[in-house]
């Protein structure tokens, strides 16, 4: 059995076209006209796949190719975009989905378990909340922002409740995604196997100095709270990579006051934001940073903590059976970035398989896969299904 | 002859009242009801003490001890101050100079020279721009946004132009000051004798990296603009320290695009400010920083630069001799802060001497002199212009 490779990247474009504005991108957020009518022509070649569809209360759109067995097998990412996003982050996912159960039923497969694409809404987070989508579908609680602003677009919270499945009905969830990063591009391994989705912690960093005049402060009487700033942001970065070369340390923002030209800095703030797929590493980055950073007038104070999600090892295994099955170099990694599969984890099985993004640019005008990538992906989850369907039921661990 | 150190104190406290609020500061800014009742408070004052007063249309008090030779010697700092000031800063030099001539007078002393006690109006800048009073009376030339901002208040180019003195009237232009730094009460050191005001260069750099998702992006294939301006701005101070060590270098302010916690910085800003007597050690830092800085993605642009003002040398001995009268210890220094003496000694040959500011805090409520220093300032400016008295005409250079 083989995809095929251009139908699947004139489907990509197809959708992508859709919200499209020259030298901008392409604009879907959820609820959006252009999300409507993204998810009205994926609806559409869920049908002609043979899926039967639906739409939910807060707007997922799945199609089920039903099986015997009683159980689902689901595939799935968003269809909602960024502003000025690109046309793979998401739409990747539910449309190689879509192609192989196209191409399953066109090798006349018929499915002892359901498949289930799943087409998200609102992943991005950019109208009501981050996944909010996928929480519903997986029960998970939402955001108290998230459901005053949901509301706001008429989802009450009994839909949100109705959109929820039950967890024993599903066997896995499978999500095939841009890497988002440049990582595989790099290296040139068209599969990246993900381990996991990495766990976040933030912490506010406040230094205070003494603010003083420019001109007559000599630079030995000095108290500058944004040089001091300067020497912790490049401790904390060091600290991070000496600790675990995976993680990540991002600091995005930085204030200083009183903020004049010819005034000494007296204070300086900034959040540390720190990833990795190891908790532990991060507890043990921040007291190391702590323990020199941390003296009169300087604090460090967590404000987020978000536990990474594990993939299921023993859907991770099937994953690289069917990268070597396609005869597909892959790699492990990390996932930085959060996607829907942490909440369909909590829910059933779960594991994801990145291909590589031109120069590891996402959410631009500028995100690019090459064909034969986007063509290698989808095969591997063609096999994956293929695998699955031959496996034993209960062959995953949850 | 003694100045009355007591009267004197009690003189700065009373005009310190004006505009005081509790646990905030002194808030006299120029053209304010505060600053007006404080300035009728010095014209009296100036004529209890025989001197005749005249306000010329930018607002600048002067009063004068009439001498029998027609050229002048000035005496004079300011009495408006920044929101939520101290009692010290610029009144000191104007009260000290009534006192210095009240106890001349007391002295039964009739001046060859008139003397003129100046309260300039306007120093801080906080309303029409910095050391406006000064630079009418002077003769130098306005901003075109403080011209803007005086006319709003009903000052006219005509009024401007009226408030110009003649240079040729005046022999020497004198300031005492508050230190406003920390150095002479670090050392113990009663007096600073102002070698000159520093220049000031202004450059703003910008850094320009990659913006990038804080989560797909490794360390090691980030281009964040913050963490290189992080290493830029300790390289500025360390490269001005070993310039010069009575140079300063601050970074006030610091702007990151896009400036959220979860994006690799794209962009930082961030002006730099360097203060030296000598410009071409400005130049010979900032080159030497350039050097090192500048690549594809960072620029360095000046936006500012003022000349340094330097103190007339012959006056500065006449200091010098003052302080040795009085069996007051001294030291030699630069002026880190802007004063009216700038603009005075494009007119007339000018010298400034400093006391000690406790812990170097001015601007602020806690801005203090201690008595004892307050009265051997006044003491030295006495002498001063007892010596000048005693001095040939013409014994000063331009």
């Amino acid at each position: 059995m083989k995809i095929n490779g251009e139908r699947l990247c004139s489907d990509i474009l197809e959708l992508g076209q859709i919200g499209f504005q020259e030298g901008q991108g392409t604009s879907r957020p959820a609820y959006s006209e252009a999300f409507c009518a993204g998810r009205e022509l994926v609806r559409r070649k869920m049908e002609q796949a043979g899926l039967k569809t639906a739409v939910d209360a807060v707007g997922n759109l799945t199609g089920c190719l039903p099986g015997r067995s009683g159980r689902i097998i689901a595939v799935g990412s968003h269809i909602d975009t960024v502003p000025n996003g690109g046309m793979y982050d998401g739409a990747y996912g539910v449309l190689a989905g879509i192609e192989a159960v196209r191409t399953l039923r066109e090798s006349g497969y018929t499915p002892r378990d359901s498949i289930e694409i799943i087409a998200f809404n609102e992943e991005e987070g950019n109208v009501v909340g981050g996944t909010f989508g996928s929480k519903a579908f997986a029960g998970q609680p939402q955001e108290a922002d998230a459901l005053e602003r949901a509301a706001a677009l008429g989802i009450r919270p009994e839909g949100i409740q109705a959109s929820k499945r039950n967890g024993r009905d599903y066997r896995c969830y499978l999500e095939l995604h841009i890497e988002q990063g440049g990582i595989l591009a790099r290296e040139q391994i068209p599969a990246g196997i993900v381990d996991g989705i990495v766990g976040i912690a933030r912490y506010q960093v406040t230094v205070t100095g003494e603010a003083n005049h420019a001109g007559s402060t000599p630079m030995d009487m000095r108290d500058d709270a944004l040089l001091h700033a300067c020497r912790l942001i490049e401790r904390m970065a060091a600290i991070s990579i000496e600790t675990d070369r995976e993680m990540t340390c991002t600091v995005g923002r930085l204030s200083v006051e009183p903020g004049a030209v010819n005034v000494v800095p007296g204070r300086a703030r900034f959040p540390i934001e720190l990833r990795s797929l190891r908790m532990e590493h991060i507890e043990q980055a921040i007291s190391r940073f702590c323990g020199e950073a941390v003296r009169p007038g300087v604090t460090v104070e967590q404000f987020l903590r978000q536990e990474p999600t594990i993939m299921d090892p023993a859907l991770v295994r099937v994953l690289e059976d069917a990268c070597r099955t396609c005869g597909l170099p892959f790699r492990h990694m990390p996932s930085g970035a959060g996607h829907d599969a942490i909440n369909m984890a909590l829910m059933t099985p779960t594991a994801m398989l990145f291909i590589p993004s031109a120069g590891g640019i996402s959410h631009s005008i500028r995100e690019y896969s090459r064909p034969e990538d986007l063509a290698a992906g989808a095969q591997v989850l063609l096999e994956t299904l293929a695998a699955l369907a031959q496996s034993k039921e209960g062959g995953f661990s949850r």
